[in-house]
């Protein structure tokens, strides 16, 4: 084999073998010199204008597996899930879910990652929380998910190390584009993480990954593709994010939601999306069917099991527990709150979602590049929703800011952002796959 | 300016304008740090795939070209004529059609390269005759192509640095094979060599670059595009190379060949190429008809002043003149030389170009890496052509080993490859542009 060939047979639309792929990938991560970044990043733009095969993808999802370790879950005693978001805005769905189903007896042991850009990450508004702890051992997030039944820490160094490396070479050459890319590189992810039932929630919208729902789809069925090629229980929603999922954007805030949509009975958009996607990893885990999988996990809801399971991971982590009775008390929040008003009696025509996580990233929430520090108190806490009537001075969103400077700049970008007048209300899941 | 956006551009079939493809080239060769070989190898794969308009064809020709030095050839006396051959078998043109246009008043200042795989190269070929200097200072150049009118040197290392970077950087990356990027390569190093008119012969069959006809005149028309937007006189022919465009095959042995075409009217398929290249050289460079160059042209071959024109030029160049009298006595002759005669009474239906010059490569004429070192003397003497008739017993070809063993590989190689029976003699120009 030789690196011209394998890049000769992608550039004129043919298709490489489980080996090739093998040979050229590990080559090239271990650096023996025969294949170098300027030839898989030939090869990478020559696949994402002539495609990837089915059988290339899954081919490329298990050489990425391969490349390091992956978490053996066989010695937990229940069922076990995992969970996946292409990301979004508002969107604190794990934290939803987790509790949700180990409440109903499944474990799910979550390895999440940081936000970047104007999508919100797990682990950071996690660290919100006074004392917690994600970088855990091994044996203490099995430990935890034995224990708890749900537990969520950061992916450990040796999970993947190809698809870092890889992604990082898309990232500069215009070669994150394509489906099968992806689709391995979250699957990869997730097939190590060792769950056998994955629930994978893909964004549509302007603030999502995918910006068209036909995309969305086709990425959805790919990662299901793959997850079922390798034996795993896979399902998948295709939701919108065209607004934030809930009203929380920000660290802190997006706990805070969390916490009060545990608290109180399912209803919204944000419940609706959560209560979907465990259902679908309750009724795949158990073989149950959805209708009793929902109601079983609607009384966890409402019971407050699911709630009090958060609060025993939250604990078992490190974390100050308080966080789920009264969180505005333990968590860190911005000296400036400033709160925005309806202008005139209305409706909200309009919150994209890219625009609102884009303000809450300049107040500090986010980061532009991987490595930034953040703020996890500032951010911002929408009142409404789209599709809302309200009446002049009624509250529409609160600006929870560093300094006075900070709101002002974030204020007039919210006024320029929401969109007031007549709206049609957008459906939250557009496919069940 | 950024490097994925340019990607993303032509990724996506955009084209660039002529300062992006400067900001890019320029930053990679001088190695800045913004952009590296595998940013522009993706680019590249999105180019093979997406293809190049020809503005950015003729904007990467002159960012290439401005990229070193270019000769000025101001300083001479007379209309400036250059040449360029895409690369054959026993085609030792350049030798005959630059002392020919010497001879009829025009200056040929050409700069060549040296042979790879099965074809030949200008230098190497000089190179067999003793006391021959290719590696000349402008200076000497200039003086040269001024006092007798032609000068064959090897090209500066200042000429065009950039295609050599890129040209390696394609090679590795399955990114040769695109017309645009083929003919800026070409066409670059023509314009910085400085001559008014350009003359272009480009090969097609089984030992030619391009393999189809119509590859060819694609890549010939391109070619003569960037030479017209470049304010040069522009012509190209599209010649046949799917079989040795003459007897001689190997250093030595081909200049051998072109003394001997030169000692003689002008006759058979290689002089036809080289007098055909000549009349549009000459014919552009002074506005005579081509009837009228061609009569010139003929004329200085039948009166030996076109012979006298290369026995100057070779003695301005340090190389023995009695070379042009007597090259037999003058050459590096190889120990063994081995004489195959026909078998029986028949036809010659095919001797492959490719295969020929593989055979010649094996005998040590040639180089499989660049920088590897070659034999002068080896080579194949074809003593016969395509549908050439031959007696039973006749002499068919003369092996011109090292030694013995050698010479049996080439033989066995030689009997398997020429093809004896009825063939069709195919025509040597197929076009002229």
């Amino acid at each position: 084999m030789n690196p011209v060939d394998l890049i000769a047979i992608k550039r004129d639309g043919g298709t490489l073998t489980k080996e090739q792929y093998e040979w050229m990938i590990t080559n090239w991560i271990e650096e023996t010199g025969v294949i170098d970044d300027a030839q898989v990043s030939a090869f990478l733009m020559a696949g994402v204008l002539r495609g990837f095969s089915k059988a290339e993808t899954s081919f490329l999802t298990e050489v990425l597996l391969e490349s390091g370790e992956t978490l053996d879950l066989s010695g937990l005693s229940g069922p076990t899930v995992d969970k996946h978001s292409t990301g979004g805005v508002g969107d604190g769905t794990t934290l939803v879910v987790a509790p949700l189903l180990a409440a109903c007896g499944v474990q799910v042991v979550k390895l999440s990652g940081r936000g970047l850009g104007h999508t919100g990450g797990t682990l950071d508004k996690l660290e919100s929380i006074p004392g917690m702890q994600i970088n855990l051992e091994d044996t203490r997030i099995m430990a935890i998910a034995e224990d708890v039944g749900c537990v969520v820490a950061g992916q450990t160094a040796d999970i993947v190390p190809a698809d870092k490396k890889l992604y990082a070479l898309r990232d500069v050459t215009g070669t994150v584009a394509s489906r099968a890319l992806i689709a391995s590189s979250v699957m990869s992810k997730k097939l190590a993480s060792g769950a056998d039932t994955i629930i994978l929630d893909v964004k549509t919208g302007d603030g999502g990954f995918m910006k068209d729902r036909e995309s969305a789809v086709a990425l959805a069925k790919t990662c299901l593709e793959i997850g079922q090629r390798a034996g795993r229980n896979t399902r998948a929603i295709v939701s919108d994010m065209n607004t934030p999922l809930s009203g929380g954007i920000g660290n802190s805030l997006e706990i805070i939601e969390v916490v009060h949509t545990l608290s109180h009975n399912p209803a919204g958009r944000f419940a609706d999306v959560c209560l979907t996607l465990a259902t679908l990893g309750l009724s795949e885990a158990t073989g149950i069917s959805t209708a009793d999988a929902r109601e079983r996990l609607v009384n966890a809801w409402t019971s407050g099991e699911a709630l009090e399971r958060l609060q025993r991971m939250i604990e078992a982590q490190g974390g100050d527990p308080q966080v789920c009775i009264e969180p505005v008390d333990v968590l860190p929040a911005a000296p400036v709150q400033r709160e925005l008003v309806a202008p005139r009696d209305t409706q909200i025509a309009r919150i994209p979602a890219m625009r609102i996580g884009e303000i809450a990233l300049n107040l500090g929430a986010g980061r532009t590049h991987a490595g930034d520090s953040i703020d996890h108190s500032v951010g911002l806490e929408l009142l409404v929703e789209e599709g809302e009537s309200i009446e002049k001075g009624q509250p529409v969103c609160v600006i929870h800011a560093r300094n006075d400077e900070d709101a002002d700049v974030a204020q007039a970008a919210v006024v320029e952002t929401i969109v007031f007048g007549e709206g049609q209300v957008a459906d939250t899941i557009l496919e069940v796959l």
